[in-house]
């Protein structure tokens, strides 16, 4: 279908008014546009409400960008995988740090909601067959778990300052997986769902647009199936789960220009913003499109944890045991995606990052003089600093945990080049979408709801807004998904 | 009219259906709704192009955050002022200069006219009788004149890096007054010219909300005059000048949440977003809502400027010769509103800045230490790198200009609090607003015209996005209203 597809629009996607459908093709309860983890979700819980439920994916199979995904999903509050691993958590402390980390701009009543049912979330997710193994993944071998262990740390809860706002628990919870993505494995788990619930989904399926009566209430929506056109009415409403807009260049041009600056995108082809220009055209209003994740996967290997990030003036900016999601928000927006990573021969190890490594030396000065980027004395000073700090076992600049503070005292030193332009691993997706209450209806810029329109997963605003923590994404997929898929059955008249 | 009006609501308003209206209870051919400095430039310019023009004033005189504003014109590109005053200046650097200060998401096509017509847009100010003595008010004095010089820089052309972006020349052009602000004779004089150019002004008319026909035109607005709702009609169109939206809470906590910290909002009781969700009400789309303009003033008294800012890591973060409007984004974008000035014994003066004194000391350990904000040994390090560059005329880290380096080396020294909660004098105020055309026409989220409809000064997103210089605001209004004020006398449909 990619190769199909249209060139793709930046703007809304007027709708087919409803009198010039000349006849259904098809008609179902809810139509939901789109078979990632949001619309799987959300036709799983529309059917189970007592609705007919018809799924329209525009790939050949179901999946979308959470079957990419490393299959994270952030839930605390005391879920029973935190218990076992020896975790106390709170809705009040995940409430908190959520606020905290996700930005200036974040939903609160819907991260309110999320923490207060995180634990049900839990329930629902396992109750369909996701396995959650009962390990914990310490923070000392990664944030991005290869392993099958299923609790890690994927934010910044232990770090200077979330660990003063809110009381930190991991709150990642990855299933289970033998060599594969976890996001594969649950995916593929809740797509086995549908059939056997009596949901039927009809892949290759190119939606666009809806449809709308003389009211402006949503009742259908085109898909061109087989090269046909196809008008689907939809007697409750129609759920739009479609992903996010990474993938449409007018679109990030409009509205997050800044991403365009990070070398990848992340998100499956369908991620062009479709359903948002759809919801749109409808009436819906799109809101925080200018908010993305950015992120900068330097230390996965951990050890570079204990080395030191400095800024184009030779300045350490931020701890560097923040999570990658916020170091690329902080290091793309503050310090204009200009970072620098210094280590000593301790913590250089191969394999090493893919990027330049602008000098090498025996000493701070010859280092600074060969790297040629910083202010004269700027890093000499920064690295002495900081070794003095690290030394007695503190960093009272920017308070890292002291896990990861050790002078470097052993030459060579290294700088390595982080800078957006010349690391590629800088990687961006977009966060803003259509504005929904938490349980789903469609707002339009008004406030108002848009009748017979749903939206969840990244075809809406969810919960991060200028900050993220992995996970966040399939959270929003699955619980605004669900709740969505409800809402919608509900919509009976 | 303060106390009458209604609490502001934060959303669209949802127009008035033209066949709701039993009958006009006047008629003209273009209809501008406010007075200020847009409204009053498009009005003699629809009138000038032949059309009847009504302008709706909701306060009982005209004028509008113009008139308060302290005069400055950002116009350059070679105008007669600064060739009177021997600065040479070109619409190319002029443009490259604004691309690069007025930020990401600034609109570089608005930014293009505006620099080629820049020189034209003098003489059509001169022409009107507003007068600019050929005198350059020196940077040394200030950047914010109370002077009656024509000439000063009203942004960061000299700074680094925007001296090495583009050739610099003062742009910023104040009307010549005596003894109140350039921004009160300029409107008065505009002001006037209304009348014998046979434009009618009714003042305390409040105007909401558009009227729209059944083929989504705009026809006309409603305006309540006197206790009593009137119909207006506009047979070519209604031109919203109403200014920005730093007064409607709900709107600000929606779209730019920020500005809420700084503690003057700059603007007059008018900028409450009526025109915005005027527009918005009738399909025009609103955009970088989110973008605003955050001043510190701390450089009135232009010693300060030969002081050092730091950050709460007590690290410098730029350098101190910015404009203040440039200080304001950073400061409170990528250091949190968390800066402190550090001045020694010569810097600081009588009368001082109103805030707190956190520390006083003879000795920068001391001065860090009694601050009790800062990590050990990193003020005193930045202290100490400063002076050693400032005595050799140099500033490796930030580049500020050798004219405002001397070394701090006279105690007692001090550090003042210029943190957002603390320091009273960070303004803000709006820069978002309704999509248009360079020329004025409203567009819809779609890009469309929304026909009848146009927008000038802050009801427009106009040259700023993320960066702002001062002048601009009054360069959008006056140049920017001309241009709607053609556009809506020429659709004759």
């Amino acid at each position: 279908m990619a190769d199909d597809k249209p060139k793709d629009s930046g703007r809304p996607a007027h709708p087919r008014d409803a009198s010039d459908v000349k006849r259904w093709d098809r008609e179902t309860d809810v139509a939901v546009v789109g078979a990632g983890g949001a619309g799987v979700c959300a036709a799983l819980e529309a059917r189970a409400a007592g609705a007919e439920v018809l799924v329209l994916e525009r790939a050949w199979q179901g999946g979308g960008t959470s079957m990419q995904a490393s299959g994270q999903l952030y839930m605390g509050g005391g879920t029973p995988l935190q218990k076992a691993c020896g975790f106390d958590d709170d809705p009040e402390e995940m409430l908190k740090y959520l606020v905290a980390s996700c930005g200036p701009g974040a939903d609160a009543e819907k991260i309110r909601v999320y923490c207060e049912r995180s634990v049900e979330h839990y329930h629902w997710i396992t109750e369909r067959g996701v396995p959650f193994k009962p390990t914990f993944l310490p923070v000392e071998v990664g944030t991005d778990p290869y392993t099958d262990d299923g609790l890690s740390y994927t934010g910044s809860e232990l770090a200077w300052p979330f660990c003063e706002i809110a009381k930190p628990a991991p709150r990642g919870h990855t299933a289970q997986q033998e060599g594969e993505n976890a996001g594969q494995l649950m995916m593929d788990l809740l797509l086995r769902q549908l059939e056997p619930a009596g949901v039927e989904v009809v892949t290759e399926a190119l939606c666009e647009p809806l449809v709308v009566d003389r009211d402006g209430r949503v009742v259908g929506v085109m898909a061109t199936v087989g090269g046909e056109e196809k008008a689907i009415r939809a007697r409750r409403g129609v759920v739009l789960t479609a992903g996010g807009y990474i993938h449409n260049k007018a679109m990030v041009e409009r509205y997050a220009p800044v991403t365009r600056r990070a070398r990848f995108r992340l998100g499956c082809d369908g991620d062009d913003g479709r359903g948002i220009r759809m919801g749109m055209g409808a009436g819906g209003d799109a809101i925080r499109m200018e908010a993305a994740c950015i992120v900068v996967p330097f230390s996965r290997n951990r050890q570079f944890v204990k080395g030191v990030l400095v800024n184009a003036h030779g300045q350490r900016f931020c701890n560097e045991d923040l999570y990658q999601s916020l170091l690329g928000e902080i290091g793309m927006w503050r310090q204009d995606g200009k970072i620098y990573l210094v280590l000593d021969d301790v913590l250089y190890e191969q394999p090493q990052l893919p990027t330049e490594i602008l000098a090498v030396a025996e000493s701070f000065a010859d280092l600074e003089r060969e790297a040629a980027v910083f202010p004269e004395g700027s890093l000499v000073h920064t690295l002495e600093t900081y070794n003095a700090g690290a030394a007695r076992g503190e960093d009272p600049l920017y308070r890292k945990e002291a896990r990861w503070l050790q002078p470097l005292a052993t030459p060579p030193y290294v700088v390595l080049d982080l800078t957006v332009e010349k690391y590629p691993f800088w990687s961006a997706f977009t966060l803003g979408g259509l504005h929904t209450r938490p349980s789903g209806e469609v707002l339009d810029a008004d406030g108002s709801v848009v009748p017979g329109l749903y939206a969840a997963g990244r075809n809406a605003s969810g919960l991060p807004a200028h900050g993220y923590n992995s996970g966040l994404s399939l959270a929003d997929a699955t619980f605004s998904g669900r709740l969505a898929g409800v809402a919608a059955a509900g919509n009976t008249g």
